[in-house]
């Protein structure tokens, strides 16, 4: 590689808002937001919510001529939702499905049947390593009484944990997605937090879009309006993060947004804004040294968000085992409740009544068994993610009191000097 | 490090067979674990089947002065069963389950319920990045008719691909668990090919122990003998792999078994044997080249394992796909009974019939729409795995036909020149 090598990188984020009968003007928008890839030809664009692969075949046939290399990541009952057009060829790609995603029962929500799921891209470009994540994690329904908010931290922390482990060869690491987070989210703290990803939104010197960045807006003539009924100018949720992992850094020279319409004025791509961004790769001069960033106020940052998030992982713990706890009580008084009526109509007198009581006992019987299993499952899950938290908080606290390392460089492993931003 | 750096790693695996209630003199068993742990004082110890987490909680506590780092991976509605326990410092860990393993309603197989995992320890010795993995595979009931076999080569493939990218600039990887998988089966050779990871028992020059490094033997007094009833000698299933990645080597310089009995000839310590390695890891020499091994021969061995693989991915992909379809008439045609026992309940006549046979079929509408879901989630589990596959088939297909680079090191993005076995 030539000591002035630089490569740009144009991407394309869009939640698609796809969900077959239900998403309004679907075959509109998947056509039109063909016609606007085909027209830009970004490197790469990843896309969250195409809930149909018919919707993803189309796309996929397309895009062909412009973006060769294309993957749907598949999984849950529904599928992620995941998918990615390349102008690169696509040397690998994997995925990983979230341990916890939502419960079963709330159907009208869907997320746990969406099986949502990080993917992973390995591409090489001009010698390079670049390792693109795409994700989508669980939707937020009522952020007063948000009842999803521990498995969105645990989801948070899984995803942190993948791009941490799957990368470390990687040159430079990009995700994209709909994380369902405010930036001052928990979730989206610690993920920033432990990757050590960078928000193109707070990075760029060049941003032209809605206003703060935000991905869903009031007006955007598909959102619903009550959503965003506390935050008069919109939210932001979708997400480009990325870092250099050694030798390169990364700068991102522009970030566009979409602003309540498609892109030539017309009716929305999607209710969700799409980002777009081009990012710089150099190589890191020499004399780069590490970001004097990485000083004690970061250090009592990390220890004190992945405190935050273990407190979080705790409490869901003791939520779950209860829930299942409970479960175990209706189960003991199904199987008397189930004894009794037995008894009953074996014994005559009230046998109707008693024939007639046997299916809610039943029904209950393998209800309660239902939760039971699936919250001692959730149980595990979370308490599989805390322990991993407490492990790194544990880490991160002898980094803290030892004060002579850098402990997001220590911890992440980052053996060379790291590349940071650089504008 | 030096260059005559040298590193001496005992590794001992078992799994366990803790089943509360129904394993054979688990609490002695335990307790005769732990002793001969600390007696032998290894460096790593990895278990399985640690089904209890007390059971863990008392080895932690017992081995506590020999092994200070210990961990439990907790998953699934029981627990992974995995743990381990170290000498050294456990600088991070992380796990990944599996996205298939079994079916719910086969509760008398327990597999599903199990949560089964591939755990992962990161540990920094003498400079050395040493990447240790356990799992346990789904458990195999008939070999004639394995109705589990799809998903254990799905389990092969996730592990093999989860090794892959998260141990990308580790110096050395090392596998040990209950892979469930004889050597010939597809699942094994699938992983072995894939990874690269090499057998501690082909490897070694100095082994002592059962025939064949058999891992379950019909001499031991707690297995199954009717499960034996093909393999009179027994079955390997149980193994110690490991490569280098990059710069080192490794051999394994001794493996011993246990072979039916307790190390001291008491009764056994599990209905498996224990595994037991000596690995030696040291610096590639600078003129070391890349094993002569990866030539035409293999890289066509590599193209027809991955073959066979995605045609079973693809059966299996059929199958769930027609038990969903199966399941989808019967949701149709208990809605359709279920609306013609209202009409009849509603008109009199045969009421009490009627309401008698609510009951089984609101039973066979909710038992149909589980077996919908689950199936439908099988085969996008599925669809995801063969997909992998496929595109690696195709790229190691292209490496075949350029025929100038060694695919399994151009596929395993292996850039420098790859530590292998020496003895």
């Amino acid at each position: 590689m030539k000591p002035n090598f630089s490569l740009r990188l144009r991407i394309f984020n869009l939640n698609c808002w796809g969900i077959p009968y239900l998403s309004k003007h679907r075959a509109d928008r998947m056509k039109r937001l063909g016609d606007f890839l085909n027209m830009e030809s970004f490197d790469l664009a990843l896309l969250e919510e195409v809930w149909s692969e018919q919707d993803f075949q189309y796309l996929r046939q397309k895009l062909l001529p412009t973006y060769p290399a294309a993957h749907y990541f598949s999984s849950g009952v529904i599928g992620s939702g995941l998918c990615v057009f390349s102008k690169h060829p696509i040397q690998e790609f994997t995925q990983h499905v979230y341990t916890l995603n939502g419960y079963p029962y709330m159907i009208h929500h869907g997320d746990w049947f969406c099986g949502k799921a990080v993917g992973l891209l390995v591409l090489h470009l001009s010698g390079l390593v670049l390792n693109a994540y795409v994700t989508h994690l669980h939707a937020e329904y009522n952020r007063q009484k948000d009842i999803y908010l521990t498995h969105r931290v645990a989801q948070a922390w899984e995803l942190a944990q993948f791009i941490h482990h799957t990368s470390k060869k990687a040159d430079v690491v990009l995700l994209c997605g709909d994380l369902n987070l405010h930036p001052k989210d928990l979730g989206c703290r610690l993920l920033k937090e432990w990757t050590g990803l960078h928000d193109a939104y707070l990075e760029t010197r060049d941003f032209k879009g809605s206003e703060e960045g935000c991905t869903m807006l009031p007006e955007n003539c598909y959102v619903n309006q009550r959503e965003l009924e506390l935050f008069p100018f919109g939210i932001r949720i979708d997400y480009v993060l990325y870092k250099a992992v050694s030798g390169f850094y990364v700068s991102c020279k522009t970030l566009r947004t979409t602003t309540g319409h498609d892109p030539h004025s017309g009716t929305p791509l999607s209710d969700h804004e799409a980002l777009m961004a081009t990012l710089c790769v150099r190589h890191s001069p020499p004399q780069h040294t590490p970001s004097p960033t990485h000083g004690p106020a970061e250090r009592s940052q990390l220890v004190s968000i992945l405190k935050e998030a273990w407190i979080e992982l705790d409490l869901g713990v003791a939520q779950a085992r209860w829930w299942a706890t409970f479960a175990g009580y209706v189960i003991g008084l199904g199987l008397l409740l189930l004894a009794l009526l037995c008894a009953l109509a074996a014994g005559g007198g009230v046998r109707e009544v008693a024939i007639l009581l046997w299916t809610p006992s039943v029904g209950l019987l393998l209800g309660a068994g239902a939760v039971y299993v699936f919250h001692t499952q959730e149980a595990k899950g979370l308490s599989g993610a805390r322990a991993e938290l407490q492990h790194v908080l544990g880490r991160a606290r002898e980094a803290q009191d030892l004060g002579t390392e850098s402990p997001p460089a220590l911890l992440l492993g980052q053996q060379e000097g790291d590349g940071t931003e650089e504008q």
